[in-house]
């Protein structure tokens, strides 16, 4: 049997230096093992994803093929293989093949082209690349016949997907007719909810289904808002999982028999793997959920060369949470927070801030806005026709100007402190809706939880409480009290007017968003469809349509800042964020 | 000969009923006037572009073909030839075909399918349609025999494109085998420096090539950073030039022998086209880069319910010429200019400022920043070690303070008025290089000239005193002075610090953004690039390696800023805005 090495690597788009680097070492390490064969993720030489760099930098289209030979001098006595982007060298193709290069013995002995090439969701392959014209996949080393497959190609299996199967082929099926004995898939798959789920059944299937090993290797990264996990893996010829490597982390696994260490499966997830639905809810994805928006965090600020972050904690769920994100990426000592209360503000708020600050141990500091916004607003009254009056005071105007004299002091201390990033604290719930301010709690260098939403940001604060070394980090008040930006009074109650009170309920909205991102819902299928709010609350049909009325009106106006979210960590199978979903902001969907 | 109609409609993607209104409007029309014939432009029903929006909207699909058959119940006595999104009803298949529904007499009688499907550039055909598998495109017609294209089905000519096509096929080569008089393309063609031109010698071409009429029907509109510039058009057999529509206009044209009014030519156009290169320089430009910002102005207030603008008049050249646009688009009673001074500001400005404003007699209010800005700094002792020193005040966080404190007061009034948008005043020289602040004068709810390169400005300022009805509006201090943001002093000068100071030439840089964009040119490239600076200045070559080494360190630390640009328009045939082009921010291009 081989001795094989999957090599989950991180890597950086367009860097070929250091991506190149990075291979040569990972190849000498596995000469100095003995190995016989090492395995990369999908263009690992290119880096990915790399959207249209090339097609204003295009030298590095050049210095990427001079690298691939400086890597294929490096291979005597093994076997490489290394995803690149192949140029096709012929004006009336798309620039490149998907490759992944056979390298062996200080030669390029066969290349491998990616047959399928989606085009949904946050892949734009038809953009880039030719699909292959099939050249021979099989690599026979000492006896075993490998089968190399890139990524899509191992996800249109006909049994499993049934009927929805996107493309007629099957490349593992046609694969199959070469007989290899082991089948190796060279990925770059970004984390999403439920799809580390789908991925062990669909692989295991195909393992159990043509009675080979199974060998997955993704990369492990971040970049263009999206966390590659990692977690390659090998499943044996019966399905079973036989060796997992890191989640969300680099990782160098060698083996010389197909088996390993398993590290942590998530919940529910079983080394033996029989095709099945798996019905998520909050409880599975939390811990995914929070490791992926950690990773992606520290990738950005590590690889723009930043090393702390500033947020602004107002005693409300969403920046606590960040907090506790921010504090477990980047450390508690590059973590600070500032509490900026205005007169409005409620003295639980500013306490609940300064517990978890803290509890945390990152830098705290309170700045009571009232007399920066006094000297503001009073800038303000040439435009006003209402100066003095009550209804000035609790204006939309005066409300998004706390919010954006919050952001410029958070930009103002980043700008001060060398590598520090603000941070926009804004929801995926908030998002959709608009409920948030630009230039104010949206506007940041990242955003760490713009693609969570508010039920289950509740749902994954109690289960950082529960889950860290340090429990109980997050004041539970911080859990309990119903989400207001407290930027205005309800003159009716004389206290902070909370933010259901303005929208709907946020459980409500969630399920909303849910099914329009999941299934497509419209308006008729909306009022159709019975929400789970609507079995334990009492709910007039009136009251719903106008909720779902709401919500299209106050999304169709939101359009525009889902343009300019900041950086962020794409989390949900589906997302509002411009790498994958695109809504011209002059459109009608409703 | 027929009676035919070019409806050159402008569409909301999306808005089904709206678009089929017009549609059927334009073909009672038609009726009335006895024609024959009437051509819609590409997508003309389902508008364009549509971004990702069925994909989470389906009912759109559904009330679509719903509409589409009660356009054909209008047909009686004409045929009518509507762009649509035709569903493939297929999951191996992507969702649509870009398709033109042939409606005759209450029928559908034929339907034509697109072939080549760009996937560049602002394209993204391939992520939705499905190549035509070609039925026939013939319309026949008192005799008559049109052959129907579909926008780029008209792009690969191999005699006019030559090396440069980018597809195996032709498909008005193939169409020309059955034996069309006349050929006709529904298209949605965005404006673009030179694309004009491009697009007149090609059709003009064709026409001459196979001895056909050529008629081209395209969109007038603005959506998702793009003007469609209409300009609908007739070649006769000979290639020349017989009817011209309206540009940045919707049109209703009627011909009943394929000639008629010839509607103003850009420079250096002619009625009788040879196949020729143009140089463009920005003489040549200018007026169509006025008309597609102030149609572009236009369309978006108007399409998301939005009469007002307000922006910031430093006096210096990018808020003048934004002004200019922008009264010229909306009128000058929807336009608040305010002039914000820091302590810094010099007299000349506030004084250009205000001259600017009585110019162009919009509104104008002088706000002097200096109070404010001293309670938020006071604010921000907390975070700052060298309070009260020199330092402080002339540091980078000093300078952003002042833009953010602007912009703050910019959204605050649009949040007072109703239907009212701040502006931001940021050109796209400065994008590249990250020169413009994040919250600060790149915020706003519209970018009028974040495609216009700083050189291109001064030249558009030239052209819009000489070529305005009212001559020399933007005062000639403005367009005579260095460009800079007035946002801190030079200590041995005393004088505020101009942008080419901290940067380098826009002339020089202008020319580095040119060929980086059109030609793909990287470092080595520029290096050996004789700049025409470099004819009129003395340049060492350690300077030259200098600007150029900045420009790719400041543009890759700029990358973030691409990413929330505000919706804006696309005037150059490259670009940086993300309709276009994307590059992920960590990345390496350099």
């Amino acid at each position: 049997m081989n001795k094989i090495v999957l090599a989950q690597i991180d890597t950086i788009a367009g860097n070929i230096k250091i991506n190149a680097k990075k291979i040569i070492n990972c190849i000498e390490k596995a000469k100095e093992n003995n190995a016989d064969l090492i395995i990369f993720p999908e263009l690992a030489l290119m880096g990915y994803p790399f959207g249209d760099i090339f097609i204003r930098h295009k030298s590095i289209i050049e210095r990427q093929l001079k690298a691939l030979d400086e890597i294929a001098a490096k291979t005597e006595n093994i076997t490489a293989l290394v995803g690149f982007a192949e140029p096709t060298k012929d004006a009336n193709k798309k620039p490149f093949y998907n490759s992944v290069a056979v390298l062996q013995n200080g030669k390029i002995i066969n290349i491998v082209r990616k047959r399928l090439l989606p085009n949904y969701s946050e892949f734009n392959d038809y953009r880039y690349f030719e699909p292959s014209d099939c050249v021979s996949q099989i690599l026979e080393l000492n006896g075993e016949r490998y089968g190399i497959l890139v990524c899509e190609d191992s996800f249109n299996d006909k049994s499993f997907f049934k009927e929805e199967c996107i493309y007629d082929v099957d490349p593992v099926a046609e694969l199959m007719k070469q007989n290899p004995t082991t089948l190796i898939n060279c990925s770059c798959s970004p984390s999403r909810t439920g799809k580390e789920y789908i991925k062990n059944a669909l692989f295991s299937s195909i393992a159990r289904k043509y009675g080979v090993n199974y060998i997955y290797v993704n990369q492990a990264g971040y970049a263009d808002n999206l966390s590659f996990d990692g977690t390659s893996r090998i499943y044996n010829k019966n399905g079973e999982l036989d060796l997992r490597a890191k989640s969300f982390e680099e990782d160098f696994v060698i083996t010389d028999n197909l088996t390993g260490i398993i590290n942590e499966l998530p919940v529910g997830m079983q080394k033996k793997v029989e095709v099945q639905n798996f019905n998520l809810d909050y409880t599975s994805d939390l811990d995914r959920t929070y490791k992926s928006i950690v990773f992606g965090i520290q990738e950005y600020f590590r690889k723009n060369g930043f090393k702390k972050a500033v947020l602004g904690l107002s005693g409300g769920l969403d920046s606590s949470i960040c907090a506790v994100l921010l504090a477990d990426a980047l450390g508690k000592e590059n973590v600070w927070g500032i509490s900026m209360p205005s007169r409005i503000t409620s003295s639980e708020s500013k306490n609940d801030a300064k517990i978890l600050a803290e509890n945390l141990g990152i830098h705290f500091f309170e700045v009571p806005l009232a007399e920066g916004i006094d000297a503001v607003k009073s800038l303000l009254n040439f435009a006003f026709s209402n100066v003095d009056t009550e209804k000035y005071e609790k204006s939309t105007t005066i409300e998004n100007l706390q919010a954006r004299l919050r952001a410029t002091i958070l930009w103002s201390v980043s700008n001060e402190h060398k590598q520090m990033l603000p941070i926009a604290t804004s929801d995926k719930s908030e998002a959709y809706i608009g409920y948030a301010t630009v230039n104010g709690d949206m506007s940041g260098g990242f955003a760490p939880i713009a693609d969570v939403t508010k039920t289950k940001l509740f749902a994954l604060g109690d289960f950082l409480n529960e889950n860290r070394e340090q429990k109980n980090a997050i004041p539970q008040a911080i859990l309990e009290k119903p989400p207001g930006a407290e930027l205005k009074i309800n003159p009716k109650t004389g206290k902070t007017v909370c933010a259901e009170e303005e929208n709907m309920p946020y459980e409500f909205l969630d399920e909303i968003i849910w099914f329009v991102e999941n299934c497509g819902y419209g308006f008729e299928d909306l009022m159709e469809h019975k929400f789970y709010y609507e079995t334990k609350n009492c709910l007039t049909i009136e009251q719903k349509e106008e909720w779902i009325r709401k919500y299209f009106w106050k999304s169709k106006c939101a359009v525009y800042k889902w343009h300019i979210i900041p950086p962020s960590v794409v989390v949900d199978m589906h997302s509002i964020n411009s790498v994958e979903y695109r809504q011209p902001i002059i459109s009608c969907v409703y």
